[in-house]
């Protein structure tokens, strides 16, 4: 093993980047043991080179020329941190093409491309890193690839958006409604400045793509995957979830079945008794269950700065063993060849069924609620369990029912039609309610 | 990479064994398309060659000779799954001599000659993989050779015995006392017929040395670790936790502290809040603290047939991939050279700072609990809170303690004195309170 320094190119300067640079200075003596050549920062780009990042920076060091980064001989890694489509892509490719490892936490570009990309990896015989893009600092993209590479998985599943669970959390424990507490997230920097990506469910959306091609080696459309973000969700409802034994969490849920991969991004209500009703704030939690190992949890930090740099530099490592040792490295990016996953079918949501959570609110005339059921039966939903607790407000009142398992479909033509009622006060609120996480069903 | 068939010789044909037999073959394609290549048992080695495990071997694939197996060309990777020193360790050795990779589930090997077998590794430049040595099929090992590798740990504790953790939920949930559930636990094969090494905590021991190598980079003397087992828990302490708001649980501490590494293994009350009191009946919870990622849990089932099998099967894919490139492994088995691991000295037990639960049977004389009282105050012993709650059995009361953070050492001498009192009419119970796990202290 030659006893040269490794250099990493840092392309994007922000949060990441910047506690990437601590991890490597803070812990330089204890990684260099173990790869037995010190692994340093050469070299960063991005295009706000003025701003103070609170890590000290050799002048000359930082730079607005990202490609001339990529094709510096003293860099050796390229990290890529800035995120999105372009030029995060275009930024990878060259470097892959260099025969340089890249390292990335950007779910989107490798949702969106992560076949491409982990091709031209393959080609050039070097690492292509993403441990970082899903759980923040959690190692589940790892344990997917390596460590169950023995077994079938069935399932994998959790809450990998830091942000909506943050926001959840607050809710759930009486601190505000969701405009409130997000712009409390954002002042704690836990919400960006425009919150979509997280609370419209695309980070989710992004990020079950990741995973769904690691657990179960199929590659689906995005697009067509159900996203519902938590905006409509509303500490009313979180009460009567309270009740019933059940939090409301954003799950990204992927299963293998016979008919396609089951993927879907949306609230859901999940027992308390469930290991992820216990995640709490801005933390992650990710459930795989297969055929051999059953289930198993991954639980941590799924954001922030230090955390998600500790998965950067667990890459870094990696790669810099394959740049060391002159080798290429001997686990592909998805754990087996680009060109053996499979395009699968997307099973639609009208056919997934669910038990449900309806709240309805209806005019306080005798009759309302016979209507309502009437429809139900009349496509087949059985109902479990209705509540009205409270009193009437402003002439109406909040009906909560409970279905059993119900095709969505069936419930979408039942609530068309309930829509039309002049009893119903207001677009009834639906809550899926996971009862079979984990379970064959 | 040849197309080349790797054959696997397996040495202990047990449940394990089975469940490797079991998952190589239903997996067999998946694996095949991983690798490149197709990954088969040839040859099984075990004393009892009539047994029937339901699974079917081909004629002649049995034998009672190790060494045979292990010289054998067609062996291109020895598991070794008969547990225990020796000839565990001779086998081991043998075969990494012979340039042969090592997969094991042998904590106990692992624990008294790790560096050995390592070194012996990384000489033949082949893979020594023991992810099936600690928590089953949770990929706790690979995470902590290779996704933390770039953070500086600073804690790692859990439940990491199925067995004990099975017996304690039993005996949570008011389903029988010790020696009761031992028994049902013996016939549902969560036991063994001589549970001791369980029960004992010389497994969870075991298990503690080999993750404090891996997460500390420091080897300790197993003989220096403070070891305490579950015979002595009992319903009545149970009642006692559960009324404080915490689950009892045999618990694996290791803290990586400037005196010294401090590792214990005990029975622990487990404050209801944390994650570990929800780890229930066989499974397994193990906890990281590092600086940088801060805490992660990982959760699953920590023992049976086909969850470790899938830990050795990973373990294959990883030492196949090496023997199919020509390639020595880029990671070595501590995940940095065995050599550069410090031992490290053990922080003495009686050094050691805990809140304690204390259960003292007492006389129903005025001025037991005075007394007592008394000599707690003498050594500096400060108590939190003292319960009195049943009514007198047969002329003793029990009063129960809970002290605020007092060193063992401390205790012990308190305890001693008031061992000679008179009104003490049995041994007391000491359960230590774990308030401060998973933060600075």
């Amino acid at each position: 093993m030659a006893k040269r320094e490794i250099g990493v190119g840092l392309i994007g300067f922000g949060t990441i980047g910047t506690g990437v640079v601590r991890v490597l200075r803070e812990h330089a003596q204890s990684i260099g043991e173990r790869l037995g050549a010190p692994l340093k920062i050469v070299r960063i780009a991005d295009l706000d080179i003025k701003t103070d990042r609170g890590v000290k920076i050799p002048k000359g060091m930082l730079t607005a020329d990202a490609r001339g980064l990529i094709n510096d001989p003293a860099v050796d890694i390229v990290v890529e941190l800035i995120g999105g489509l372009e030029p995060a892509r275009s930024f990878q490719l060259e470097a892959l093409r260099a025969g340089k490892p890249v390292v990335t936490a950007n779910k989107a570009v490798l949702s969106a491309h992560g076949i491409e990309l982990a091709t031209a990896a393959e080609e050039a015989g070097v690492v292509l890193g993403f441990e970082a893009s899903v759980g923040g600092g959690i190692p589940v993209i790892r344990a997917l690839k390596e460590s169950v590479a023995g077994d079938r998985n069935l399932e994998v599943y959790g809450i990998v958006n830091g942000t909506c669970n943050y926001i959840l959390t607050e809710m759930a424990a009486g601190r505000g409604e969701f405009a409130e507490v997000v712009g409390r997230a954002q002042k704690l920097g836990l919400a960006e400045a425009d919150p979509s990506y997280d609370v419209d469910g695309l980070d989710s959306l992004h990020k079950l793509v990741v995973l769904t091609a690691l657990a179960f080696g199929k590659v689906i459309d995005p697009k067509a995957v159900h996203v519902e973000g938590i905006r409509s969700v509303s500490g009313v409802d979180m009460a009567y979830a309270r009740d019933f034994g059940y939090t409301i969490k954003l799950l990204a849920v992927a299963r293998d079945t016979a008919n396609g991969v089951e993927a879907r991004v949306h609230p859901a209500m999940v027992p308390n008794s469930h290991l992820l009703a216990k995640v709490a704030g801005a933390f992650n939690g990710v459930c795989l269950r297969g055929r051999a190992l059953g289930t198993s949890v991954y639980y941590g930090q799924g954001a922030g700065m230090m955390p998600t740099a500790t998965a950067v530099v667990a890459d870094l490592i990696e790669a810099a063993r394959s740049v060391l040792a002159g080798q290429a490295p001997l686990v592909l990016p998805y754990g087996q060849p680009a060109a053996s996953l499979d395009k699968a079918r997307v099973v639609p949501m009208a056919d997934i069924e669910h038990e449900h959570y309806i709240r309805f609110q209806l005019s306080d005339k005798p009759g309302a609620l016979a209507k309502i059921t009437t429809i139900l039966a009349s496509v087949g939903i059985s109902i479990a369990t209705v509540a009205q607790h409270e009193k009437p407000s402003k002439g109406a009142v909040p009906v909560v029912m409970r279905t059993h398992r119900t095709q969505e479909k069936a419930l979408a033509k039942a609530l068309a039609r309930i829509a039309k009622l002049a009893e119903v006060r207001a677009r009834p609120v639906v809550i899926r309610v996971e009862e079979t996480l984990g379970q064959d069903h």
